[in-house]
């Protein structure tokens, strides 16, 4: 195991690889709900949902697709960047697709927000 | 600058500053250097760089690219959204690009940063 692997090992125990809350959103996407293989990055380090990733395609996904809304959309740029660049060179981005969403928050009161969408193929 | 925004921060630059040597720098958009119709998105609020991108249409550009890195990438995004779904109507997203690029700090250490263009056409 390389220094890079252990680091990454401890960082999922540390962050709980399983990630549950992001998931269910799963609303949007109209045209693309093809076969669930879809990360939502959420407010942990990125590597958490680099490792989501890599494991999607691990497990025979040849298309996942990376979702974030507002500050976080830089983050989902830096999983895809760092799936291709440092984990699976044979991954290419073949899709970007940006939105802006309609949120309402608790008090009932709307505002807008910007969603994008990463395709990453293998 | 939040709380959250802090941490956030912290986190980036925890995660990112290990990632060795993977891609040659800053080599976007090769093909790309056409016009000089650049909008690079920095710290200040969405709206001046809207007025930016606008501004440049009204002075007769028919292609205007948004340029932004790192956490700025989510800005970058929210301008070209405003600029197409409350200023020009007409205006559609042609190209979307991210990359990585290597900066080098004050100190002569490197870091790899996320780097995203958005082109705009009308």
């Amino acid at each position: 195991m390389t220094e890079e692997e252990k680091k990454v090992e401890a960082m999922e125990t540390k962050e709980e690889a399983p990630a549950p809350a992001e998931v269910p959103a799963a609303t949007e996407a109209p045209a693309r709900a093809r076969d669930d293989n879809v990360v939502f990055v959420g407010k942990k380090g990125a590597m958490g949902y680099v490792l989501a990733v890599v494991t999607q395609f691990n497990n025979g996904a040849t298309e996942v697709s990376i979702k974030a809304r507002g500050k976080l959309i830089s983050r989902a740029v830096d999983v895809a960047e760092i799936v291709k660049n440092r984990f699976m060179p044979d991954v290419k981005v073949t899709d970007i697709a940006i939105s802006t969403e309609e949120l309402t928050s608790e008090d009932g009161s709307k505002s807008k927000v910007s969603a994008m969408e990463i395709i990453l193929k293998k």
